[in-house]
C-alpha cells in the first residue's frame, strides 16, 4: 500500500490545521483554490447568490478572512440586508471542499485606509465603475473604470463555522465551530 | 494582433448558446468545469450555504438543469424552507463565469423511478447513508453507505436568470432572463 498523501485528514486538530494553511495559501499565491472562492449572499428576497471573489488576507487566530469589493456592487447590498456569507472553495490537489459560513463586516473610508494605500495603482480601478456594476448598458463597453477610494470595501468574514469534508478511499467530513473554540467533531458526509 | 478565442462574447445571442454549451458538456465530460458547479441555498434562518454538487442533466429548451442528492441532506432541508437556489461556474479555459438563479422542485419516488433506474449500481451507494449526512459521528468513519431508492431526489432547477461575465482584454457581463425570453442585456461588469 502507498502512504495516504492526506494523513492530516485523520485527525481533527490536523484537518483544521490544513484548512487555515489552505486558506492562506489562497493570499498569497495566485494559483491556490483557495486564491478564488466562491462567496454566496442572500438577496433582500430570501434569494441566494453567488460570484467568485479573491481571497485578500486570512486571519486563522482571529478567525477571520478579507475580501475587497466595489461598494455599488449587489454582494454589499445583500449584505445590508443580510450581513452574512458562506464562503465556498474546492481544492483538488487535496481533495478537500471547505464551506466556510462567516458573519460580515462591511468596511469603508478611514476604517480601510491603509489598505487601500497598499493596493496597486492598476488594480484600484477595480474600485469605482461607472455606471455601478449590475446596471443595464447598450453595449458592452460602456462603462468607464475609475480608481475611486470610496467605492472601495473591504468584506471582513468573521467565521462562525467551517466544514471540511476530505475526499478518500473512505470519505471524512468535519466541523468546527467558534463558539465550540474549533475544536471539531466529525459528520456523515 | 492574434484574434480573439472567444468570439461569441461579443454578441449576446452567441453568448447565451455558449452558456447552455458549456453547462450541457457538464452533462457528458467528468473534466468539464460544469461538472461540479457550486450550489448556493438559504437556510430556514436566512443564511447562505454554498456545496460542490454535480450537474447530471441541462435541458437548453426548457431552461432546467437537474442534481441528485440524498433527500436527507441539508439542502433538502434548506430548499424546503426557500425553494431557490443559485448555481455558480467557473470556466477556466472560456475566461467565463456563469451565475444562475433558480426556482427549485424536488422530486422523489414514483417521479424519479425511470432516472433511478439509470444509476448505476455503485453511484446508487450515494444515496441513503446511515445517519443522515450531516450528523455528528465519534470517529470519522462510523456511517455505512447504502443503496436506497426512498433517499434519491432529483432537484430540478428552473432557471430564472443567467448572469454570464467573460473576462477578457475588456470584461464583458450580460444577464438573461427567462421572462424576457433569453434574449439577453449588457450588464456593467
Amino acid at each position: 500500500m502507498t502512504p495516504d498523501p492526506h494523513p492530516w485528514a485523520y485527525d481533527l486538530s490536523l484537518l483544521y490545521g490544513e484548512v487555515w494553511t489552505r486558506l492562506t495559501r489562497g493570499v498569497h499565491d495566485r494559483h491556490a483554490p483557495a486564491r478564488h472562492p466562491t462567496l454566496a449572499t442572500v438577496t433582500s428576497e430570501g434569494r441566494p447568490q453567488a460570484r467568485t471573489v479573491v481571497m485578500r488576507a486570512a486571519d486563522k487566530r482571529a478567525g477571520t478572512l478579507d475580501v475587497y469589493t466595489d461598494l455599488g456592487s449587489a454582494k454589499v447590498k445583500n449584505m445590508r440586508a443580510a450581513p452574512f456569507a458562506a464562503l465556498h472553495v474546492w481544492d483538488r490537489s487535496a481533495h478537500l471542499q471547505l464551506r466556510l459560513e462567516a458573519d460580515v463586516t462591511i468596511l469603508i473610508g478611514r476604517d480601510v485606509a491603509t489598505i487601500w494605500e497598499g493596493v496597486p495603482p492598476t488594480s484600484r480601478l477595480s474600485y469605482g465603475v461607472t455606471p455601478a456594476p449590475g446596471q443595464p448598458i447598450s453595449r458592452a463597453l460602456d462603462y468607464t473604470k475609475v480608481s475611486d477610494a470610496e467605492s472601495f470595501a473591504v468584506l471582513r468574514l468573521e467565521i462562525s463555522s467551517v466544514d471540511a469534508l476530505h475526499l478518500g478511499p473512505n470519505h471524512r467530513r468535519a466541523r468546527f465551530d467558534r463558539e465550540s473554540d474549533w475544536i471539531g467533531t466529525w459528520l456523515v458526509p
